[in-house]
């Protein structure tokens, strides 16, 4: 099988105008068949700001009421989205920018939750492989934004990440596909604030040990609990890595690969 | 040769929720393979002028900065591109979303004027026919944004009458193409202010006679002459009338068909 790289890039990147084209260039370069999906980065809230559309934030969750999504479809869908797309091209790499109502590409249903109504944000049911595949076998590079769908007309906000995780999982059929994410850090970090002591490999029993010594703890428990649901779903490898490195990541020279044995 | 509708809707039906959604039915409802090319509306205006952006004007022509770019990226590309989506998917009419950047679609350069800098306006070089067919095979509907690209990195504000025209021209070699307007109107009136004075049907020889007459003046001139150009150019019919009888338009009991015999 073709290997096929599902790249997310999030707003630490997407927010400095530099680092974004630097990315880009890198990304454009990869000669495998390759989807990137971006995250929202700090202009959404830039303008919900300026358009006196007040954030609300439940148990320490941020709300998507109406408002909220127009600026998320404004920014993310809009802006960002066909930003990313416009400099591919630039670099000979021939992207369509997409958001999950595009081609039915994400099916989501709005979140139901016992205490919380998140307002528009969804939880994912079913990617489109079969189109994703048609383009990628076209040589289309896909650029997801983090916008869903219900097929009843309403659009979701919908977490970058968990929109990559789907996507690698659904198209394990016709790719030997790996996941990466990219992310501030180089890598999982022996000790934190030490760029240096990047962990180039987790396993299994490994994860085990990090958690049990407190080396992987919050945060990163559940990125790599996703990546473990990832690999038992057919995906290859995982890796967290950071952009700015995107060749060597993707060669496995740089970030922490999370592998299944 | 299959027929073709490339519809161009515009900013009194978009900015009407009502109006729109019933467009949308509407135009689901056609079962020959179909375009939408969508204009902007009133939105962008309201947010550029929330977000303190000014309008520019010179010689009574908007000009497109960078900031006004942006505005028109985030509504047209992203908010009123990807609602028109989900509204058509939740219809059953596979819809995909795209600007002139996403594969390529359409390719623009900054206008070039020997006394107004227009900004960040495109005037189009070349449309993707080759691929627009492709997805139209696939039984997948375009939905396109009046925004294009350079194929440099830049976006480019692009008039939507233009975008439909030049699309509707560069598909005919694969299908029998009608394009359709959507206009406040019914179509072209014999008498102003009479939505029952409707001219069905404009040739060469009564155009002529019509402009002579003073029937047809001022800001209609452009609208025919560019019909005129795409019936040159291969398309078989350009029908002018009103988004609310789409079913109507396209069948050709209403609106304004301008022909080439």
């Amino acid at each position: 099988m073709d290997k096929l790289f599902v790249i997310k890039v999030g707003g630490n990147i997407i927010d400095d105008e530099q680092k974004l084209s630097s990315f880009l260039k890198d990304f454009s370069a990869i000669k495998e068949k390759k989807i990137l999906v971006h995250g929202g980065g700090k202009l959404a809230t830039n303008i919900a700001q300026q358009l006196n559309i007040p954030q609300q934030l439940v148990d320490g969750r941020r709300i998507t009421d109406a408002e909220t999504l127009k600026v998320v479809t404004m920014v993310y869908a809009g802006f960002i989205n066909k930003n990313i797309v416009a400099q591919l091209q630039s670099s000979n790499c021939n992207a369509v920018g997409l958001c999950g109502a595009d081609g039915n590409l994400i099916l989501a249903h709005k979140r139901i939750h016992p205490t919380i109504d998140y307002g528009f944000v969804g939880d994912i049911d079913s990617v489109n492989s079969k189109w994703l595949n048609k383009l990628l076998t076209e040589n289309i590079t896909p650029v997801i934004a983090p916008v869903s769908h219900d097929n009843k007309g309403q659009l979701l906000n919908t977490n970058a990440d968990t929109i990559a995780q789907e996507i690698a999982k659904s198209i394990t059929g016709h790719y030997d596909v790996s996941s990466i994410y990219c992310f501030e850090k180089r890598g999982v970090l022996q000790s934190a604030g030490d760029e240096d002591s990047v962990i180039s490999e987790i396993t299994p029993l490994s994860y085990k040990e990090l958690k049990g010594k407190n080396i992987i703890h919050s945060g990163m428990i559940p990125k790599l609990d996703n990546a473990y649901a990832a690999l038992n779903s057919g995906v290859k490898k995982v890796i967290i890595g950071k952009a700015e490195e995107l060749e060597q990541v993707i060669s496995g020279s740089s970030g922490t690969s999370i592998i299944n044995e």
